[in-house]
């Protein structure tokens, strides 16, 4: 089968359905309408229904998307339906607060190893975790499978870190440093730039038009 | 003047540059061209120049953009050539993170106070600022000129602090709550939704093609 090429703002759309459909199938709701997802989730329903159609699912007239087959599709899409490793490299507050974060594990991303530069960390327990030290980086991605590298260290050091992931063999990285990184050919970098959305905030409070980012249609 | 509309990419583009031409400010750095700005910033230098010929900037051919003149526009155009005060909610790992988080206070961001619905929280202190119980958020929010306020709580509990947060009368909310929360008229509601981004992130890791989100022009 080829694969489905989709849109950059589908593809950021595809886990926030994911993330509904699976509050849904937890409460054994078992179909849904686009209009219900519109509203739940601050989107155009007819946003949604061309969304949902980009990889051939239909709902029926009168009775909607089935749940659970939806969120098969939208794992499979994502490649969710594998677990991928993650590593995730500082541990200050903001990494503390990753590690903890229970939803990886429920959509197949898991944190499996934590480092950190800082020699004194070494060894102290974050969610059953221990911190490693950064020279323990590529042996711990050999061993468990990581694909993904997360960086929680300050932007002085993000390139650095960035680096050594790319080194040693990771070809995903979240970076939440404020700061842009290089890439390097085949590496995918998503920044979780929360500085950006809060400055960008501003900019939307006198031109108020009550509407919140999700009601455009990118 | 009649304020300029810019698209969200644009506005969601310039805390970047911002953050970019601060740092070339602070080393003295005094023009800057828009090869330079896309190489650091891994951004289409013809991009750039659509970007900032918005507002009404051009670089001089040969010789850049003046790096102060930037600055002060940017923050012109983003309302952050006033102090904007900040209130937030929810004092575990993230909240803390962001409270330790030195870069608003550059620019004009600024969090004054921090409230917990865990009342065993009162009194503690976090980077100089004292937790309060969630009764004193209205009065705050009066006696401080809050107007943004930003959401660290579980899911469960972010659309009860964000209909507080516009009852007490901010019109700015900055999400980070794995949950879609409902507007108010008058209200900007941003996501600061990693999970999304990194659940995304799956989904490029076959697909390959080495580039990272910022070559796309959106």
């Amino acid at each position: 089968m080829k694969p489905i090429k989709i849109s950059e703002a589908v593809v950021r759309r595809l886990p926030i359905y994911l993330r509904f459909l699976n509050e849904l199938s937890f409460s054994n709701i078992q179909t849904v309408s686009s209009q219900e997802l519109g509203e739940k989730l601050d989107l155009n329903p007819a946003q949604i229904r061309k969304d949902l159609a980009y990889f051939g699912e239909f709902g029926r007239k009168g009775v909607g998307y089935n749940v659970d087959y939806l969120i098969e599709k939208i794992r499979h899409i994502l490649k969710l339906d594998k677990t991928m490793n993650v590593a995730l490299v500082g541990t200050g507050n903001l990494g503390r607060a990753l590690c903890n974060y229970s939803m990886y594990i429920k959509d197949n991303m898991k944190i499996v190893a934590v480092f950190d530069a800082d020699e004194s960390k070494k060894g102290t327990l974050i969610n059953r975790l221990t911190v490693q030290p950064m020279q323990d980086l590529c042996s711990s991605v050999e061993l468990l499978d990581i694909s993904v590298g997360i960086i929680t260290v300050p932007a002085t050091e993000a390139q650095n870190v960035a680096d050594q992931f790319v080194a040693a063999g990771i070809r995903g990285i979240l970076n939440f440093a404020p700061v842009v990184l290089k890439s390097s050919p085949g590496v995918r970098i998503h920044n979780a730039d929360f500085t950006a959305e809060l400055l960008s905030l501003a900019y939307y409070m006198d031109h108020n038009n009550g509407s919140t980012e999700g009601d455009e249609t990118k």
